[in-house]
C-alpha cells in the first residue's frame, strides 16, 4: 500500500456515495483519517454505529483540518454546502464533489470560492440503486470510470491538486478522465438521466393500467419490467435535483426519444414489420458494442450491491 | 425422478427456448425421448452437434410420434408450421406453443386444428437477451411462472392433456398459471413488450446524438444504460412479430406512457420539483412491491445467463 494521496479527508453526506468512499478510502489506504458529517442526526449515529470515520457534531469540524473535502450531497443542496463548508477549511485543501450534474455543480462549488482552496467537480459512473450509509460498500468505484471537470486557466498548484485527486480516486480503483462540464451534462444525459426518467416514468405507468391488477404487474415482471423497477428505485432526491440541474441536455434527449417512439408506435400500427426489424437490429448491434468495449464484463459495477450479486432484467 | 410426462416429445426451432426445453426435460427426465426440427439447416446442424435430442430431416418426421409438439417459432410463423405439422402428429397428442403473444398464437394452433389433436397454448415467463441453440441451459425456467391459455368448452380428453403440459412444465421448474389468452396479453404489454419496445428505442435514440459520440455513451453506460442495451440486445424477429401481434394492448399501453412522459417532462421544463419527487417515490414504493413478492430475489431466471450470472443495470 502506497503513502495516502490526502492525509485527511472529509466527507459530507454518509449515504450511498459518501459511505462507499469512506469505506473505500479506509480499504484501500487512500487517506490517512476520515471525518465525516451528514445534516442528519439519525444518518450521523447510524454512520457512527458503521464505523465510518470520525463523525464530527458540525460541518466546521468536519472539514477543518482536512486536505480534501468531498461533498455528497444531491446537486440542489451544493451551494449552501459549498458556502457553509469553505470558510472553515485550510488553505490549499481540494474542495470536491460527486454530483451527477456538472455545469451547476462547478457553479455552486465555484460560488463559495475565497481563492484558498482548489476547486475539483467530480462525478463516479457508479451506483447501486440503494441509499443510505448502510448502502455503500468498499468495491463500488472499482473499475467504474471517474470524470473530473478541472477548471481551466489555474496555476501550477492547481494542477498539483488535481494530480492529487486523480491518485485518490485511481486508488479507490476508478478509472480517472477529465472532461468539460458542459459535454459530461450531454453525455450523461442520454448515458443516464433519460433511461433514470424512462424508468421512473415506466413504472409509473404501469401502476395506473385500470386494465391490469398490479399484483399481476410484480407477478410476472419477470418479462422485462422488473429491470425498469430496479431503476427507478434509486433516490427520488438526487433524481430530482438532477432533472431540475440538466434540464436542457435532458429535454433534448427527452424530445429525440420521444420522436423516435412516435416513429416505432407509427410501425406497429400500421403493421410496418421492416421498420421494427431495421429498428430492432440496429438496437441488438448497439449492444454487442457495449460488451465488445468490456462494459458489460462485470468489470463496471453499477447496480452491483455488497454480495457482488447483480439484478436481473 | 418420476415417469417423463410424455413419452416423446418433438421441439420445433430450436433457438434460446426450443434448446432450453430439450436441456430441460433431459435434465429434469420430463420426457422419455426428444425429437428437433429447425426450418435452418445450420441450425439443425448445431443442435445435432449439441446432443440436444433426435434432430429430424423434416417437421413431419420430427412430430409423427410425438406425444407432445412444442412450437418455438416466432408467432408470425405459428400458423403455418401447425399446419404443416398437425397432420403428421398422432391422434391425442398435445400442440402447444411458447410464444409471447397468446390471442393470436391461439387463433394460429386453432386454424390447425383437425379434431383428432388438444390444443393448448402457452408462454414461459423468462428468456435472456442471447439468442440460439448454444444459448439454451436446463434451468432457465425453473422458479419462473409459465402460463397456459387452455381453450374453452372441451372435453374431459382435454382436461387431462392440459394436466399432463402442466406436469411437464412443473417437471422443468416452473410455477403453472391458467389465463384467459387476452388477459394475458394485457398484462404481458405492461410487464414485457412495452419494456422492451421502450429499450430498443432508447438505444437507437442514444446512437443517433450528433452531440455526443457513440464511443462515450458505450463507455459511460454503466450511468443506466448498458442495461437497456442488454434488453434491446433479444431476437429483433421475436419482437418483430410480438409487436405486429399484440398490436392493441401495446398501443393502449404506449400512449400511457407518453402521456406520463410529457407530464414529466413539462415538469421538468418548468422547474416542478414537488411532481418529480412525488411520481420518483411512487415508483421507489412499486420497486419495494417486486421485492416483497419475492421476484427479484434471484428466484427468477429471466436475464440469468448459462453461468448463473445476471446482467448489471
Amino acid at each position: 500500500m502506497s503513502d495516502p494521496s490526502f492525509e485527511r479527508i472529509a466527507i459530507i453526506g454518509a449515504g450511498l456515495i459518501g459511505s462507499s468512499i469512506a469505506r473505500a478510502a479506509k480499504a484501500y489506504g487512500a487517506a490517512g483519517s476520515i471525518s465525516l458529517y451528514d445534516v442528519s442526526d439519525d444518518v450521523r449515529a447510524r454512520a457512527a454505529g458503521l464505523g465510518l470515520g470520525e463523525v464530527a457534531g458540525t460541518l466546521a469540524d468536519a472539514v477543518k483540518d482536512a486536505d480534501c473535502v468531498i461533498l455528497c450531497v444531491p446537486v440542489g443542496a451544493l451551494e449552501a454546502v459549498s458556502k457553509a463548508a469553505v470558510p472553515h477549511m485550510k488553505a490549499g485543501a481540494v474542495l470536491t464533489d460527486v454530483g451527477s450534474v456538472k455545469k451547476q455543480a462547478a457553479d455552486a462549488l465555484a460560488s463559495a470560492d475565497d481563492g484558498r482552496v482548489h476547486i475539483i467537480p467530480g462525478h463516479p459512473i457508479a451506483g447501486t440503486e440503494q441509499s443510505g450509509p448502510e448502502a455503500g460498500f468498499p468495491t463500488l468505484f472499482r473499475d467504474a470510470w471517474y470524470i473530473l471537470t478541472p477548471q481551466d486557466g489555474k496555476g501550477e498548484d492547481y494542477a498539483e491538486a488535481v494530480q492529487r485527486l486523480t491518485e485518490f480516486w485511481a486508488a479507490l480503483g476508478s478509472k480517472v478522465e477529465t472532461m468539460d462540464p458542459g459535454r459530461h451534462d450531454r453525455v450523461l444525459a442520454i448515458t443516464s438521466h433519460l433511461p433514470h426518467l424512462i424508468a421512473f416514468n415506466i413504472v409509473a405507468t404501469a401502476f395506473d393500467m385500470e386494465t391490469v391488477e398490479q399484483g399481476e404487474v410484480v407477478k410476472f415482471s419477470a418479462g422485462g419490467f422488473r429491470d425498469f423497477t430496479r431503476i427507478a428505485a434509486s433516490d427520488p432526491v438526487m433524481w430530482r435535483d438532477v432533472f431540475l440541474n440538466n434540464k436542457e441536455a435532458v429535454l433534448e434527449c427527452l424530445g429525440r426519444f420521444s420522436e423516435d417512439l412516435a416513429a416505432l408506435q407509427r410501425a406497429i400500427r400500421w403493421g410496418d414489420g421492416d421498420y421494427l426489424m431495421q429498428e430492432f437490429t440496429r438496437a441488438r448491434t448497439i449492444r454487442k458494442a457495449v460488451i465488445d468495449a468490456g462494459q458489460d464484463s462485470g468489470a463496471v459495477n453499477f447496480g452491483r450491491n455488497q454480495n457482488g450479486t447483480k439484478g436481473a432484467p
